[in-house]
């Protein structure tokens, strides 16, 4: 069983610090945005977490293995280096997306995300020790077959990226609605999954689905492990098996 | 008229960078990627430029202002500081797409983008200053009508993003299609587009049809200049005017 | 007892690799090395270390707590996003100038920090968790009395700076060999170090030295613990004490 | 004829700003100064100047080529990306030392470096484009002979720092008062220096007398040109030289 730790990570009163006193300059704001996100990544990276940049303001993390300290010492790192703070919402559940729901409840029970003085929120309850186990987190790291072939090097870069896109979206929205995961686009042309405890006749349900919608054919690699680290290696490992083995499933 | 510089940027066999000798850990490869992005910000952005994460292993950038020399300048210093090379293509047109196009082709010609000695290539001809004009860019900054009062602050995280990705890929797809425009997701709830030379009635015709068929309701300013830098800084403040006067389209 | 676990990091082969073919940028060099040392404060930081710049090209770590995995998974996170790499040497002793003396014999034992194929090293033992004890780490957190109105606000500033680092020289010498620590510039006027098992009376003795020998008064909180970072976060708050009382050496 | 600009850099109330409402993390102070300096460094020198990192608090750049508004939108910049701002004086002389004293005033005269209200100060004059000349900075890049096979690889790391330290610090502080020029140790074994207009017997006596006074051997290569990268580029080429033939002194 599954039992995923969802941190929601939200830019305190970001969209009006954006253009006070007047609009800042767009080149500063996209440094600042994809730094905080490179430096969210390297905390919870290196307590075995995983974070997603989604909009960048609001950003989705799965944390099995940390606790309240670990957030609240992240927190005070991100307000003593940039000029914006942020606040944490978390929860646990068998399912992904209902973990993300609560989590998302804890921030917005605060008040809005565009209010000034609601800032460092950090609310929820991370997972006792006694209660984890080694399967908690599953992991599903997806790609389209062959993109370099088939899009990078044949199509304009923009087209590439709108029929990637298209994959993501199909499967980011088909995912959540019929097997409750919460897939983000990572780069290129992989897609990271945080799963309920799914089997390999889902994931072949969803790239059927995919394929079928919008003609983007994907492989998948999944892995499970008590942590979003290691959970997420097995999956690298299972998705490089696919590769070798012309698989499109492989569970590790 | 507009005449848009474009720059692909690609990292050079990055793919298979990934996985050798076995698969990284994804929070270096997110680190690496959004930090990377970041510095080619500021490279770009100290030279009036703007750069677009798009897939984050090819970037795209609009670049009027910039020669081969800074071009050169900028891939040297990438090459000095991180793991991985970049190979830039740069083509101009009246026309954003057609301009991507050409820069696509220049480092398509070179070789696939996961060819171990195609690294550091770089392809085409940057606008001469005489053939420069006051209006060649043309930026159109977007953002969804009261995203936060709507989804952030009262739809689960997940939920809320799906919406504002469904806004931008539609607004993606049909802006490329309908109006020969680049458009990217820059963040929040923001779009920011490189336009060829629109009038206010295509830029209803583009909020009306994201409307119809996602119901995300968009609106946007539009700013043109010699430089991106410009155009996008005109662009923001029509935005502000959008929002204090409850226009869908102003153009500065 | 203190017992000091010390690691050296040194960048491998890394003179020759700045002027490689030709020599390269010095802002791209600069830039490489300060965002090398955050990232590696950061990684050490994240578990409890404390890292030094010194040179740049050999950073001294004071790393308690973490073991041979730690130093693995951030010598493997720098190979992944740096263009150079970093070889470990490791030392435990009560006195921190014999932990390093053992840490960088195990480098200087695998080869010349500029032999090419001398890469990624890995050597010495890091304390066992039984062997710890909650006063292994003595941290002194040294400042300038009064600073800004003698020096910053009065001299040029070279001149201050000249000021400064005749101090920290002094210190940094005396302090090696009266006592066996090693203190280190943290920018401003502020000095660490790193300490044996020292009572005020030698606190005393090094600020007396300094004073008669350049002229620079000091003052001192001293903090001991388990971690580098709890060590050194007493030892701040025993020098905001100082500053509070007009104290010279304050320990916790 | 040198002309110098020199501009110096304070980050406005920092003393007080670490230490409120309690002492922050060394960690996070570390990681935002460096960071600081690695953005300052690519902010200037992407506009052809140099920044050294001096106290890290105030750090030291030249600026020859660059004007009030590029000073602004650094500043600008900084602002929108880091919790604490900076402070810029602006000064212009033959002696560097001169310009840096001016540079100095500037900021004195607008307040305490540890007021809170003084912040982003930009005052001083630079030069006019017709003013500026091809060899109006002069940069001399020092390493140290054999450091590596000295120092580096003999003794334990602490003692080489003192060693390479004590040729620095003798260095900084002769050539400032001797030849009125500004040295930096840079990383490694490596000190620049903004000179006035020096020949080759003002570098012969300085290393003589650094070699005297501490017995720490010098080498040097000299550039000068309008602009500060221009001239440290050819003053590293000039020391790639003196390594190559023996010599002491190379001046481009």
């Amino acid at each position: 069983m599954t039992n995923a730790q969802v941190t929601l990570i939200q830019i305190d009163n970001y969209g009006p610090w954006t253009v006070t006193p007047e609009p800042r300059r767009e080149v500063d704001l996209q440094t600042l945005q994809s730094r905080l996100y490179a430096d969210l990544s390297q905390l919870v990276g290196n307590r075995e977490g995983y974070v997603f940049f989604t909009r960048f303001d609001n950003m989705i993390a799965v944390t099995n293995g940390m606790d309240e300290t670990d957030h609240a010492m992240i927190q005070e790192s991100v307000g003593n280096r940039y000029p914006v703070t942020v606040s944490f919402g978390v929860g646990a559940d068998p399912r992904p997306v209902e973990a993300l729901s609560t989590a998302t409840e804890h921030i917005q029970d605060a008040g809005s995300a565009q209010e000034a003085d609601r800032t460092e929120i950090l609310r929820g309850t991370c997972l006792d020790p006694d209660e984890r186990t080694d399967d908690d987190v599953q992991i599903a790291h997806f790609d389209v077959n062959d993109a370099t072939g088939k899009y990078t090097d044949e199509m304009n870069a923009f087209d590439s990226f709108i029929h990637i896109e298209q994959g993501y979206a199909e499967l980011m929205r088909y995912f959540r609605r019929a097997h409750g995961g919460l897939a983000f686009f990572v780069g290129g042309d992989n897609v990271i999954a945080v799963s309920p405890d799914l089997d390999a006749a889902a994931y072949e349900d969803t790239i059927q689905h995919v394929q079928e919608a919008v003609e983007v054919e994907l492989k998948v690699g999944v892995g499970q492990a008590a942590t979003p680290q290691s959970a997420g290696m097995a999956a690298k490992h299972a998705l490089e098996d696919c590769r070798e083995d012309g698989d499109r499933v492989v569970i590790d």
